[in-house]
């Protein structure tokens, strides 16, 4: 499994994803399931993936491919002239890939599914925020829904949806996402460290801070460590239930 | 779905069930997932359900009516000698309604499993926790694992994780579960209000306190109005990650 998140806040865009694929417990890896192009001055391009590795990493080699061959008969998501186009673009790829390797005899086409959250600025228009379905449909983050999930999105969603505020800072921002997956991180073996995040300005129109998050990251395990103890005084602050005397 | 936790505290045992249950989208009912039988001064079995209703309804029921019906030819849970072999019968009748239904001639067996929560002391025994499975086997709460979970579980996860500990008084218990089963209602639709909880009290041999939790109860909305703000206010308490200037 995989968790990402994607955040739409007033003043840009932030995006989190843990490392870990699995196939078994007995067979885990680290692959990175975040991506960034970027033509700074023009465009930045984030793109988060859950699901199957083999058509995650096919769709990313593609739209890399023709970020770097000019000419090619396929458009690049470097020549698409909005979000809106780029997020098209990245999901008929997602549908094409997944549709060749279910074309090839497989029967298990759904183990070839796979989910992405695109977001990013392209000149004067607003960040956007997607997500792309593996048959290569989207929806947009919007005021109601200011953030997507993929993968594994139960555990950390409790929390997302209690304390999210688009007004947050980007500081707050990590913060809130760190809590969401180090609770994901504890309840579910198929999420794991490191974890990389990307912080998107609006208007910089160039990517902002990138980091992966090691298991010894001294902020991730004051996170880590703090969030137990303020859970306990959180529930402790809440009146007790009055036991009906039997 | 559902949601059912049992805990098992070291003064007693904790069941929480929600009611809902729905088949499709605009097809949702209430109907009760705890049941309770006793007999004062000897032994107080209580049992929750997840999954099929009907699987479930005809588990409680057969179960129920030998309970009534003395010198049967099956056994009642009134008969067993102990809570494990309360456990092992009400395993096989579980697998028993699954396989008469599967066996129908119906294909989609999987939709008539179910999965329930056993708790209860018998004479001088301990309070014993099982997890039932559809295929009839169990699992014992220890103390490496002192509670169980059935049917929506992610959400209310994280919090019982945290904050779950064997030492909390009822009161404590109570309250931690109206915020793990809030935090899976407010996350999913298919898990609703009202909820039942029961408290038991080793050695007791008696049911203790029986609740129904509805919408308009006044300590729950104390919890779940107030949890948010407790939430903010614990998330507040931890440092704000350091961006590193651009």
């Amino acid at each position: 499994m995989t968790y990402c998140v994607g955040l739409r806040l007033n003043t840009g865009l932030v995006f989190m994803s843990d490392t870990r694929t699995n196939a078994g417990v007995d067979n885990i890896s680290t692959f990175r399931k975040m991506q960034c192009w970027s033509v700074p001055g023009e465009r930045v391009i984030t793109v988060l993936t859950a699901g199957n590795l083999a058509t995650t990493q096919a769709v990313i080699s593609l739209l890399d491919e023709r970020t770097k061959a000019h000419g090619e008969r396929n458009p690049s998501i470097f020549e698409q002239p909005s979000m809106f186009q780029v997020a098209r673009l990245i999901g008929e790829t997602l549908r094409e890939v997944i549709a060749e390797h279910a074309e090839s005899g497989q029967r298990a086409d759904a183990a070839f599914n796979a989910t992405m959250i695109v977001g990013g600025q392209i000149g004067l228009g607003e960040p956007r925020l997607f997500l792309i379905y593996p048959e290569g449909n989207f929806i947009e983050a919007s005021a109601d829904t200011p953030f997507f999930q993929i993968g594994e999105t139960k555990y950390g969603r409790p929390i997302l949806v209690r304390a999210f505020d688009p007004d947050m800072s980007f500081a707050d921002a990590i913060k809130l996402l760190l809590v969401s997956f180090d609770s994901t991180i504890k309840a579910n073996l198929s999420v794991g460290l490191p974890l990389d995040f990307q912080i998107y300005e609006t208007g910089s129109l160039q990517p902002g801070e990138i980091h992966r998050v090691e298991r010894d990251d001294a902020y991730f395990q004051t996170i880590s460590h703090g969030w137990g103890d303020a859970l306990k005084i959180a529930i402790d602050s809440l009146p007790p239930y009055e036991i009906t005397p039997g």
